[in-house]
């Protein structure tokens, strides 16, 4: 199959994105947890999150305007903190589910069924089931001009993880905790580790490590 | 383990590197390919795409500034173009060595035995071994305040993959072409199935496509 540009143009709207959603390849699923100004909670499904610094740690989420996940970006402004939860993937049909359209007095861990955990100094609720939990508190907003999704970036203030994860190096094996990933909108996988490699040079071939 | 801000802080760099790195989960493998202002072809493995938009189609990178993958964003700032190459997981090793930092005038295609391919109408090379091949077109550099790096968009106008991998409503089965994931930066995966689900509604839980 070959498309250019004028036949991607052309395909009918749900199939190029389901199409183009997919092919763009695996990605982490994670789930936001956020309260808003009433103090409910929220839990939502994302797909975009993207590392983009790792000193100061900084990880960004990708937001359409005007979509189901405007509870979180209203949420995340508001409060200024959210959380990035990776759970098992024994629970993506819950994960799956926070992307229904509840009205806004509904909390998504009641509906889906996930509970609510809370640290000190940080308002945004964590979801207890999750075998790794970040905080983060809202660093900067972008907005992409040629269509109008908006970069929200922030800075990790919290970590947890149980330490059997986590190499002597810092390399924190997410197969261990058989963590989801997904492609496109509504699919989703459990991965095998291959192996990992040594730093690359270019006068000798990578080794296992 | 728990982690606050200040233990974040506090990690030996190449530690807390590792670390936020792999923490951010499952992320597509991509073969970058560009041409620089003499002809020469450059491939570079990175693990940032980012899915911006269907309509148009819209596919972002993260550039760190003076990092081996300065020869790829200098190219796409010069010819406008670049591509993105998909592979199967049995070339691992190769994607990885990529990574190496080679002179300017060694071409990576020939360091670790990719082959360039052309099509019409696009400058820059595509590797002929990958199982899906995208062509893309330069749109905007958005800089990063917070830390300086550099988000690059581009417009997706070549799209060329096998039939058998898309299904009729436009989803593309990564795993049937056994597409190589990664967590961090040296460590390879690949994905098992588990199911597609319905779109979610908030009167009933979803069920398996």
């Amino acid at each position: 199959m070959i498309l250019n540009k004028v036949d991607i143009q052309n395909l009918e709207q749900r199939y190029r994105g389901t199409f183009i959603n997919s092919l763009v390849g695996f990605k982490a699923v994670v789930l936001v947890g956020t309260k808003n100004s009433l103090g409910g909670t929220n839990l939502a499904i994302f797909n975009s999150l993207t590392h983009i610094g790792a000193n100061p740690a900084l990880w960004a989420l990708v937001f359409r305007p005007a979509t189901v996940e405007r509870h979180t970006l209203n949420n995340i402004y508001h409060t200024k903190n959210y959380t990035i939860n990776f759970v098992n993937a024994v629970h993506y049909q819950k994960a799956h589910q926070t992307s229904a359209k509840y009205p806004l007095a509904m909390s998504e861990f009641d509906a889906v069924g996930f509970t609510p955990q809370y640290i000190a100094n940080h308002n945004a609720p964590f979801v207890q089931e999750a075998e790794i939990k970040i905080g983060l508190q809202f660093e900067e907003a972008i907005d992409i001009k040629v269509n109008g999704t908006i970069l929200v970036i922030g800075s990790i203030n919290y970590i947890e993880l149980q330490n059997d994860l986590v190499s002597h190096d810092g390399f924190v094996a997410l197969e261990k905790a058989n963590i989801l990933a997904c492609t496109g909108l509504d699919a989703y996988y459990n991965t095998n580790f291959i192996n990992r490699l040594t730093y690359a040079k270019h006068n000798t071939w990578p080794k296992i490590i």
